[in-house]
């Protein structure tokens, strides 16, 4: 379908143009066909008035557990450990395919109204987390979570390989496959180097959890004599592009090492926040070239998958920390949720600006609302005063998914439905 | 009007039975009549259905300066002093009335649009404040911004007073009047002793800025050798019932004479962070019994007046800054913007809970979407999981002034050209 969007403010955050006034986009089929000066032979099966609107690169949430709003508010207060231990892992254990896609609906739902058209998961059961990103229309990069001490054990490695196999470009190219050991506390070094060793041979990327809490990084150093980020290095992770959750405490050696090997983090602020894990060094991580990315991680340590949230969290935090109101200005923030989450995922080429011959990939937001007047900076707004249900139109690989604020062809009572069956039985 | 809301969730945040399941809540006139047990000679005009809802007491903005939404996004991250010098006082200059009228009307839609049932405003020209106040229906303690060196100055001596005379008591009692200095480094110590007596002399409370920055605080000690808590004390202030905005930069001597004095400290999260001044000692101040309410500051430093995102952010960002995830757990966070709200004002007798008797100031929460399933815990939906978007309903002083999403009576689109030509004239 080609699709015409008129007389709006775009936001192309490709790094020249990145704010163009009264202008138009247009898309043919899949990809952005043209941005400004629209053909006149451009023959429009649907127009958009895009006139008090902006429109902008859908927004990437590059580290998160779609499923775990199965969990959502439902222990929270409580210290990391006993939230983990106690609550979060049992009912883990219990967990069957049925549940993740409904959970994983469930957050992909609320992703899409908050303007997400990509996002980059890593849980159990990922086949029916596929299978709700297939039927959904949204854009995934997915990872089987692997957890092992013994490198020989082949189970996850064979997990992977079979789930690579049957989803990998699936959904027109939208559905793509990384691997995904947990963390440094939950495979073993060897089992890390074999990883590594397997994501080569694979040709594809990793994603990781590292030195999100204070505990598991102090551990890591009793144990190993180095920093979880230092001992992923050494065992060759860093080798294959990697995006890394978390990236809380860090030394001055860990930031190079990612800075070094390219390494993307991913920042999770509102989870960070409210784990009590503390900041991420991200002023400093910026200044030795460490492409930076944001998440919102699991909706149970959220307690939502609100991105704009992340944004303005990223943007005034910073500010806060190094007491510098000039750190992480708006632009960056909108980079993070963009185009540095294209990067992140190693699809940058594809998403994560709005520049001709790119994937169409774009949500409008509604600017005609009290927060939002007087219009003076648009980027600001996005940022500064925003909220998630101002998206009103979203946009994925060209195919209109959610139009005046309303997602197509989907039944929510079903979902709410089959989601508190889930809980339930979970918590028998 | 006598209103019924049935077979709904209920936070009465009164310290007790704080969450009541499938109740109801009857209003009769401007106060309320029962909660729970409804009897049944109760002939309600108006019924409610409350299921899949949260009914919670209106939100408190303890300290704001609604007007300043003209000035939202029109200058962001930059260096404190230069945006204040530079940015915002040159237009504030220019200001007349008719811009803080629309400003302020602008910022008070927003502000029922997210729940907001009162609110405490310190600026110029607050008879437009206060009319805007009066035809919204909204809760307002208005405080007319007094600066001076000179303490034989009468002109805001007699301001106040002629705006006290002219607006206390009026809207059934909605609007009322504090006295406003604006801070230690805007008004001299014997402006600030005097203030202290007219406060006294009239029956009013004080609502005054605080140690908001770090270089007014450390110029405060260079010029007077004492921090502006101990100058503001010395001088009296807090001899009156006083809510000090901001409170960033705190000696433990401060804190102790905030906690002896009964001082109520008004935290703005949003605007400390974005500004870059840091963070206020919450859990200190807690520790030593300071009432701690919430305010969003003006929209030129936030840049809303969403206090579902101070909310959110005083829970999570007290448990990052301590690296305890037990720290400010989701009910003190909706204190701090109920009835410790109240309290800093001097209203916690009439509202900040739902408590019968108290005036009928509360809100309904749509809990039927996507972000706020599965439903376990409503404090901590709120407080994690809730956007501004999610207020349905809005009654203050027992009057509907939002239902369904919508304020009666009112001409957005008139609001918006009013504004944006207020800005237009002020940056000409």
């Amino acid at each position: 379908m080609n699709i015409l969007i008129n007389n709006t403010s775009i936001l192309t955050m490709n790094g020249e143009n990145e704010v163009l006034k009264n202008a138009s986009i247009a898309i043919e089929n899949d990809r952005i066909k043209y941005i400004g000066e629209i053909l006149e032979d451009f023959k429009a099966d649907k127009a958009i008035d895009g006139s008090k609107k902006v429109v902008m690169p859908g927004i990437i949430n590059a580290h998160t557990h779609m499923a775990m709003s199965l969990f959502r508010n439902y222990a929270d207060d409580l210290p990391l450990w006993e939230w983990l231990s106690e609550k979060i892992w049992p009912i883990e254990d219990k967990l069957i395919g049925e549940d993740v896609y409904w959970g994983s609906m469930l957050s992909l739902i609320e992703s899409i109204k908050s303007g997400v058209t990509c996002f980059s998961d890593m849980y159990f059961f990922m086949d029916d987390t596929a299978k709700a990103a297939l039927e959904l229309g949204i854009r995934a990069r997915l990872a089987w979570g692997m957890v092992g001490e013994n490198a020989e054990d082949n189970t996850r490695f064979d997990l992977t390989r079979r789930f690579y196999n049957d989803w990998q470009g699936k959904g027109d190219g939208r559905i793509t496959v990384m691997a995904g050991p947990h963390a440094p506390y939950t495979c073993s070094p060897e089992y890390l180097k074999r990883v590594s060793e397997f994501a080569k041979e694979m040709k594809i990327g990793i994603h990781i959890h590292l030195s999100e809490s204070k505990k598991e990084t102090d551990e890591n150093y009793e144990k190993f004599g180095k920093s979880p980020i230092k001992l992923a290095y050494d065992q060759g992770i860093f080798d294959v592009p990697t995006a890394a959750a978390h990236c809380v405490h860090l030394s001055d050696e860990d930031i190079d090492i990612l800075a070094k090997k390219g390494v993307s983090v991913i920042y999770n602020p509102g989870s960070n926040l409210k784990l009590g894990n503390g900041f991420t060094r991200v002023k400093e991580l910026m200044e030795k070239g460490v492409n930076i990315a944001l998440g919102t991680d699991g909706a149970s340590s959220n307690n939502n998958v609100n991105m704009f949230e992340e944004i303005n969290l990223a943007a005034i935090v910073n500010k806060g920390v190094n007491k510098e109101p000039t750190c992480i200005p708006a632009m960056t923030a909108l980079e993070m949720a963009t185009k540095n989450g294209a990067k992140a995922l190693g699809l940058d080429k594809e998403i994560g600006s709005l520049e001709v011959g790119k994937k169409a990939d774009l949500i409008i937001i509604d600017l005609n609302k009290p927060h939002f007047y007087p219009i003076h900076d648009v980027v600001a707004a996005m940022v500064y005063s925003a909220q998630a249900a101002d998206v009103e139109t979203v946009i994925i690989n060209g195919k209109i998914i959610m139009e005046n604020y309303k997602i197509q062809n989907i039944d929510l009572e079903k979902v709410y439905e089959n989601v508190e069956k889930s809980i339930a039985r979970l918590l028998e």
